[in-house]
């Protein structure tokens, strides 16, 4: 069993796609240890509750200072002795030794098609403005392995979604979600969980059978 | 009839999509007016005759300057006065004049999703090679209008093309070809020629109907 901790900051509507993949049969050989949320009260936590997954809030307001917030994080994490940690919709930039000690462990999803609108100041809504903003006709989602540079960790799984004329950010958050945030990362999981995926020369290789 | 001037450079794979879409009709209201190649003896020129479209070619090599060859391209394509000019596969930088004189009746393939993979350097094979060794699962095509920059005019359409684990650039340019240059520029002159594209504030809006 694949023990997955999984870092929110929100609603938790990857979290929910993820728990159900779990109940479903859809994501096989993976037990959910742990959710880790940066803000307490988050409808992720209630979710996680409801799933009867432990849970454990990691705030910076708690902290005096970055450094100690990283290493409680780190902490919170490590106590849960994961082989996966997911990062769904966790709006916190992960310290550099984190990502170093779970390398090629970590992985997020990314609502656009890296290389397109990904890198610094590109998360939640604004990725999506910006591809309107740029007239786009095509647009997706990315799951990637979490290196230390900005979305430049290897790509896992990307699913294409069409943008219609009459979006908004909002409408085509959504749709990109639906059609494909909630689709390829709990295929994702079930991949790594059943070792499938293999990264070789910073290049991922998925075992198809 | 939208009189539409086609510039290659090769093989005219584009250009053939093309003169099939317009007998088939599924190009509607378009006559070819003109194909002009920048090199001699090229495929393409053999395919527009074949069609009986009239041809030109306008070689760097026949001009002492560039000044001197971007006159006789710009005066090759005046003679044919074009409502459109097509760029299927022309590997030679536009004239900043024939783009200002042409705004908005000029339209380019680019055989990614733009914005990745695009813009100086990226080119022909080049764009394949480069989204293989970036490790993206998806790629596509787009058909953008042609303005100062590079790869970054409005786009028109774009659609999307999966990558396999074993494609080599090659096996990926002839699979981006086939299932989204050969459909979208098609359909991008069809929608034009049928007055259902507009540029808005350099985002496209088509006329779904």
């Amino acid at each position: 069993m694949l023990r997955t901790a999984v870092l929110v900051s929100g609603g938790g509507t990857n979290l929910q796609a993820i728990i159900d993949g779990v109940r479903d049969g859809q994501i096989t050989n993976t037990e959910l240890v742990k959710v880790i949320s940066n803000k307490a009260g988050v409808k992720a936590l209630e979710r996680a509750e409801k799933a009867g997954i432990p849970t454990a809030v990691v705030s910076k307001k708690g902290y005096a200072s970055i450094e100690e917030f990283n290493d409680a994080l780190l902490s919170a994490i490590d106590d849960a002795s994961p082989d996966l940690i997911v990062l769904a919709g966790f709006l916190v930039v992960l310290p550099e030794k984190l990502v170093k000690k779970y390398s090629n462990k970590i992985i997020n999803i990314h609502p656009s098609l890296i290389p397109s609108f990904c890198g610094v100041g590109y998360y939640g809504l604004r990725v999506h403005e910006e591809a309107l903003k740029r007239g786009v006709k095509v647009t997706g989602a990315t799951v990637h392995f979490v290196d230390e540079g900005c979305d430049s960790g290897p790509i896992i799984l990307q699913k294409a979604v069409e943008i219609q004329q009459d979006d908004t950010p909002e409408i085509l958050q959504k749709r990109v979600m639906e059609q494909a945030e909630w689709k390829i990362m709990p295929k994702a999981i079930d991949l790594i969980a059943n070792g499938r995926v293999t990264v070789v020369d910073r290049k991922v290789k998925v075992d198809l059978r």
